[in-house]
């Protein structure tokens, strides 16, 4: 049987509609991100990334980045083992520790992604509470998605960011049964908040279990970096917070946090907790030192939302559309994903932005864009250079000014 | 409704049946290892690791320990991005060339962790292939289960490394059904290794797809590491090789190799791999530096080797059973998840030996063990200290000296 000839079939049909991916081979530079040496043919040597989750650009931070080399030198490259058969190492506890304390939660849990901790939580929370139905916003992420097919439980989708309809969907269930309510703060590719009171209350009035995504918040939102939930006083009100140490934090995993019980009932059952080896200690180190840094230096938020907002602005003045959100995410449409990669390259190649162009399965059909992070390290003259291309592109081009 | 309530009544159950997890709290120490520092209340400061699946005391080698340093000097401490949003680095996919030529395949991809490798790929398999069936050896691994599960196709289990009864199941299936034989080289827990060339020989008969899970053998069997199916001259006849960078060769991280067709297939639609941050470049330069050493030197294998036999022979003079395998994996049978519990205590607080009692759900009830992984940084002095300790608790806690 020609296993090649079917997997090249479906690779085909992907290619013919404009949605396979190409990665873009970068080598980030320590000290001069965003900037970044290309190894791709087409682009030039240097690149400035503007798609890029480390947010705040703590990758490249001293403090973080001598606490990971420390941990390296004194306790090696990786754990040894699942957390239960000798890969728990001081460093684990203690990041626990301090997600705990982050999130104002009696503990936290540590995965190997936030994948996996979304997956492997949601999964075990739908699958081992007795007739549990979860409530997922039609917009999550597909690692909650995932989850809750694996779950197998009922699932009960309700309208993105509505909490009336939320309402509805939950008075229609049993009283008795179990009910988690999903959902997260910032919806990464659209920008957008969601209404976390109105979610909440909603949630509470029915004795549902609340479960939120930061992924795309911690670090970067509340004082200390706890995310939407933090800035908003509603911590100490939702169950179980989810987050990532690979985003704003800048460096790889995921984890929750909740009441001990939850943590110790997802670290009791969770097959994608226990059967895995664990995160580096020099990782957890490394991610450690990056929250610390984020709980009392609040610099790199300011000046990330003063290029966020100047950014939108000059936009804006250049009449370039872009979806308002109050995130520091802005995406610019483009729906289509064959004119969406042809800007994307011609941006790499003409002007040494990289920006990745995003297309199904990451977004809906239809709805292909792309999407700018800006970060603290971002200068207003990188700003403008961008400003400026997408200007130059707008009028070649000949996109429909209109806000999307 | 009280949450905490359901969760606790789940935990006191495993604590009732003996199954509840406590995990030891260490500290690795650089060029001491399998020496550890210990941070639980009842055991000595120092301990020794005889449980670790850094197999070969590979995560403290030097040059593995500068690549990862000299990565996170140059590029940071993360990745920053899924692989397709500014996630990729030169390191991914120099790291991706070893690994293809590990293997002798075409191409290789990387995954957060081995569970990630094998549930996305198994899971992105059986979904996307038309009417596949997957014949899953009976004592597959959890993330290979979870995979299958996640499928949804049809699932054939065979007898464990049972050729003959993998020959009779196949034929039973239609003929022109794509057929996906999912087997492992090492059992890590009984440390068994499959038949392999009977195997691949019932799958070629077929016409069927083989994906080998080499996880516990890569590093360790084979003249350059290549696992059993180099060991035995078999890869050239295998589609799909997974492995993993956290065991033997002491980083995080899991792969698979095989055609180039069938690794874009993956990457192209694996939702466990593009919805996730990359491995950080720096962990990549670890792993990268680890294959490399392992590839050329054979000293760290040939003193395990030596260091397993001689293990095994000193059991054995003490009447101390343990199952017979050709594997470095040496499990002494206890059968009794409360008694291997108070085992592996004692021999924590009165030997200063580590051994994670290993129970229900790592390996099925009524099978609970001691699992000892000699490596070649095991000292004679070690081994003689170890055999020692248990004989004196064999005496003591009168277990049958019968061969399990």
């Amino acid at each position: 049987m020609d296993f090649d000839a079917m997997f090249n079939a479906q690779l085909d049909a992907l290619k013919e509609e404009g949605n396979y991916r190409i990665f873009a081979e970068l080598e980030r530079e320590c000290g001069a991100f965003p900037q970044a040496r290309s190894h791709d043919a087409d682009a030039p040597d240097k690149v400035t990334v503007w798609c890029s989750n480390d947010y705040l650009g703590m990758g490249q931070n001293e403090v973080v980045r001598q606490a990971m080399k420390d941990a390296i030198d004194r306790c090696g490259t990786g754990a040894g083992g699942t957390r239960n058969i000798s890969g728990t190492a001081r460093h684990h506890v203690a990041l626990e520790h301090e997600l705990a304390d982050l999130h104002g939660k009696e503990a936290a849990l540590l995965f190997t992604s936030g994948y996996v901790s979304n997956w492997a939580a949601l999964s075990t929370l739908g699958a081992r509470l007795p007739d549990a139905v979860i409530l997922s916003d039609a917009l999550n992420h597909a690692s909650m998605i995932e989850g809750m097919r694996h779950a197998r439980c009922q699932k009960v989708i309700w309208k993105h960011n509505d909490p009336e309809d939320l309402d509805r969907k939950l008075a229609a269930l049993p009283a008795n049964a179990p009910k988690i309510v999903a959902f997260e703060s910032v919806y990464s590719m659209d920008g957008d908040i969601c209404p976390m009171e109105e979610i909440v209350e909603v949630a509470e009035k029915h004795g549902a279990m609340t479960y939120l995504d930061e992924v795309h918040a911690v670090g970067l939102y509340g004082p200390r970096g706890g995310g939407v939930s933090e800035e908003r006083g509603l911590a100490h009100r939702i169950d179980l917070i989810e987050g990532t140490l690979g985003k704003a934090y800048g460096c790889v995993g995921g984890y929750i946090t909740g009441s001990a019980a939850l943590c110790d009932f997802i670290r009791s059952f969770a097959s994608g907790f226990i059967f895995t080896t664990a995160l580096p200690p020099a990782v957890a180190a490394a991610a450690q030192a990056s929250i610390r840094h984020l709980k009392t230096s609040d610099a790199e938020r300011r000046q990330q939302r003063r290029q966020v907002a100047q950014l939108r602005a000059k936009l804006d003045a250049r009449g370039i559309p872009h979806l308002d959100n109050p995130s520091h995410i802005i995406p610019v449409m483009i729906k289509d994903p064959v004119k969406c990669r042809q800007l994307a390259d011609i941006l790499m190649r003409d002007y040494g932005i990289y920006v990745q162009p995003i297309n199904y399965p990451t977004v809906p059909k239809g709805t292909e864009r792309l999407r700018f992070t800006p970060g603290p390290l971002h200068t207003d003259a990188d700003i403008d250079h961008l400003v400026e291309a997408l200007t130059v592109l707008w009028k070649q081009c000949a996109i429909a000014h209109a806000v999307a």
